[in-house]
């Protein structure tokens, strides 16, 4: 094997830098959501992905591809949501194509009150402390990084 | 309540490429990771916490903090790699402040092995499509995120 491309001191902090962000950002907004809502954040995720399409509703097999979650996650997630009466399973007996997922109208209301706290904290924790620039610059980087996973083969 | 601050197309555009960042690049250097080491990424974050101090072993809470994981989270993963060898778990009974985590010559062994592999699809997936601008911009960006959140109460 190649010798190892080690990453510079620059780099390493960078890097640590990045992922401790994340990692903390994610449990503040996990725990504001939490405490504004009653949702957690895979709840707040499921719930914006079904209300973007028409008719707030989606195959199974579409929310896991568009969330990018394992399918038995989704399956779990989806079950306890159920129970909670924010989404319904209508499953599809003909096509063979596997089951909806459709919001209830609770689910529309648990989503639309817990939208506005939460961009409150995003803004607070998040935009507040970026300048345009930043913002641009995130965008860039985020999108060539995906690029990059789109086409890597390891 | 206040009006609420809406993001606005640009500011949402690059929310979500952020997050889908994130996920996408974590998923696959989890995927990457168990394929080149049979490590998870908590496994591998665990070993790196451990071996980044002195005589690498920890208090149990000490490292909880410094991973920023809840105790119960922990515990089950300490007691999972204490099973196969790549940790070890001694009881303090004397001072009553808790148990400490130490790496075995295994787990040492596992984590000098991961690394290299690893660290090369951290470059092949991020800082190869990153310009030392980009890396400076997102050092910048993520600390004064980080002192956000150090001050935020919610």
């Amino acid at each position: 094997m190649a010798e190892t491309r080690w990453l510079d001191d620059e780099e390493q902090h960078a890097w640590r830098s990045y992922l401790r962000m994340n990692k903390l950002l994610e449990a503040a907004l996990a725990r504001e959501l939490q405490a504004d809502s009653q949702l957690s954040l895979p709840d707040f995720e499921v719930l914006v992905h079904l209300t973007d399409v028409p008719d707030a509703r989606l195959r199974v097999s579409a929310l896991a591809r568009s969330l990018q979650w394992e399918k038995s996650r989704l399956s779990h997630q989806i079950a306890r949501m159920a129970r909670r009466g924010l989404v319904t399973r209508e499953e599809c007996p003909d096509d063979g194509r596997g089951a909806f997922v459709v919001v209830t109208p609770d689910g529309r209301r648990a989503i639309e009150e817990a939208a506005p706290p939460h961009v409150e904290t995003v803004r607070q924790l998040f935009f507040d402390v970026l300048t345009d620039d930043d913002v641009k610059a995130l965008t860039v980087l985020s999108e060539r990084v995906l690029d990059r996973l789109d086409t890597h083969t390891p």
